[in-house]
């Protein structure tokens, strides 16, 4: 199983998941600017795989530090955590990633020396990048479970998938986990414009994996839940309000409905760091606009006529009442959300 | 206003809309093989362009030939429309076109001289293609008799447009029609994949008309909607059944989901050619599959993985209790659909 996100001692490795999967080709981070940098600019993406990317980030930038004590590296900590949560709104995980770095770094003692801060946050970006495989691994397992008898086809959109997290992923996890006992029949893809994650991720870690699928317009999945092929749509997220609402890649707002439309189950996989309580509904999630060239060109060549404008949400928030339920590593949440939500935040 | 066929004494010029708009490059089809090619491989598009061009074909085809009378060429005549037929199975006005040109020619006595039937069949084919002109005006016309006093903002998928008819447009000519008359407010085009008719033809017509617009992926559309700043959805169509049941661009099914999910008007527009009166419902329309590299690459160059497999249904069907109403040249057909569409028959 293939991961996009390699640290040690201080030198961080991202794969470059624009170019694939035609190029395999790992970019080095070398400073905290370049991290942030590679998360704008989507060298990563998925809300996981960008928490993950955060914490080695931090543990770098303390690594390759030249003070000596963590009173003096303090400051720099700070203005990293602030870079960091300026490159991308939407995914919750990133700031909850953020604050837990500062909750951690907050029980220092000021005289702290920086060669412990040093091994104590490598320890802790490792941590959170072990613990978010195993979560991914859990939510395929909670996926599972809810399966009968009968193989399920699925229907995914974006990828949520290795490349959007540690490994194993999320939507896809729950694919992963169904396959491995033979639970799995067919996957539906959707292609995922504008960023062509389906076409270019997901289809890939399908076809790594031997598991059968086909790719598909965005705007197909009418059609093919209307052929009666698929038993559930599963989907990633970037963030879930306390009352369920949850953003995640534009058009699955569309595919909730569709799903709801055809009486198609549509689940959420996402772990519980993708819920964000002070969220209280799907009004509370900024929602990033991508640049207008995602649309208007195709591999840096123009396609649409110049003056064309543009509209690009690069995420949509379905709400709580199209999902059937939340499939986390500590079981499926289910209507009524707001109470199970809760039970949640402790 | 921008046409993209010209005919004149055997010579038919095609502009290459795979192409636009970015480059402008007028292809002259030199026999019927060229104009069948032109159609399969979408240098043409659009139902009722199809349609002029196949007329146009059939005459330029008769024009160049070297025998003297009716009776010798009558095979040619039929072996072309043969031909013609192989090209593209959904839309309708092709069908329609040929069975026309049939019954005009059945007409004919057998030792009629060919300039006779030359004659006749530029004359014919320079009808039909007037004849969609106005037919576009006319739905533009019945459009803009059902907007009240409010502005109205449409949205919009595919090419609708000058493009794809002889000129005007349907859905097009309904946005142009409103434009005209100061009651047109503002446009959301999707950008149609694979082959993105709403970012080339869409976005390039409505710029040269100075019309205010968005483009938008395709599954960004229930995000508009959602908005609450679309009041129209208008599509165009390439096979209505007799019980109102719509083909159109793969997408279109979608929309007219996420409309009624809104509760916005979904109309369809198209001239009464449209109408297969001898298919009784959605299901008795063809539905073309176009090749995998339409998703699987894009300008020529691969972007997925090897191995990976496509659905790529090139249109789909849209159930008619999804359409608020079908804007025709002869006033807008709304439901019960099957009694009001046979009124059209004969």
């Amino acid at each position: 199983m293939f991961s996009a996100i390699k640290y040690k001692s201080g030198c961080l490795e991202l794969i470059d998941q624009r170019l694939l999967p035609l190029e395999k080709k790992w970019v080095t981070c070398s400073d905290l600017e370049s991290v942030a940098i590679a998360i704008e600019d989507m060298v990563v993406r998925g809300a996981p795989a960008i928490a993950c990317v955060a914490a080695y980030g931090l543990a770098m930038d303390a690594f390759l530090s030249n003070t000596t004590n963590w009173e003096d590296y303090r400051s720099d900590f700070i203005k990293n955590c602030e870079r960091l949560k300026k490159t991308r709104p939407t995914a919750v995980n990133l700031f909850n990633l953020i604050s837990d770095a500062k909750n951690f770094l907050d029980s220092f003692e000021d005289k702290i020396p920086m060669s412990k801060v040093k091994t104590d946050l490598e320890k802790w970006a490792d941590g959170f990048f072990d613990n978010d495989l195993e979560t991914c691994r859990a939510i395929g397992e909670v996926g599972l479970s809810i399966a009968g008898e009968k193989k399920i086809s699925i229907l995914t959109h974006c990828n949520a998938g290795s490349l959007a997290t540690a490994g194993y992923g999320t939507a896809l996890g729950v694919i992963r986990s169904l396959h491995a006992v033979g639970q799995l029949n067919y996957v539906f893809v959707d292609e995922t414009r504008p960023y062509m994650q389906g076409t270019r991720l997901t289809a890939f870690e399908l076809i790594e994996e031997g598991i059968p699928f086909s790719l598909q317009v965005d705007s197909a999945a009418a059609s093919t839940l209307a052929s009666g092929h698929v038993d559930w749509v599963v989907v990633g997220a970037d963030r879930i309000a306390s009352n369920g609402d949850t953003a995640n890649k534009i058009g699955t707002y569309a595919l909730a409905i569709l799903a709801k439309y055809h009486g198609v189950a549509f689940y959420v996989a996402a772990p519980v760091s993708t819920f964000d309580f002070n969220a209280r509904t799907g009004e509370d999630i900024p929602i990033e606009q991508r640049p207008a060239e995602e649309l208007t060109s195709f591999g840096g060549h123009p396609i649409a006529a110049p003056g064309t404008e543009v509209i690009n949400p690069s995420f949509d928030v379905t709400p709580a009442e199209l999902i059937t339920g939340i499939i986390t590593e500590e079981g499926v949440i289910r209507a009524p959300y707001p109470d199970h939500i809760a039970t949640l935040m402790e």
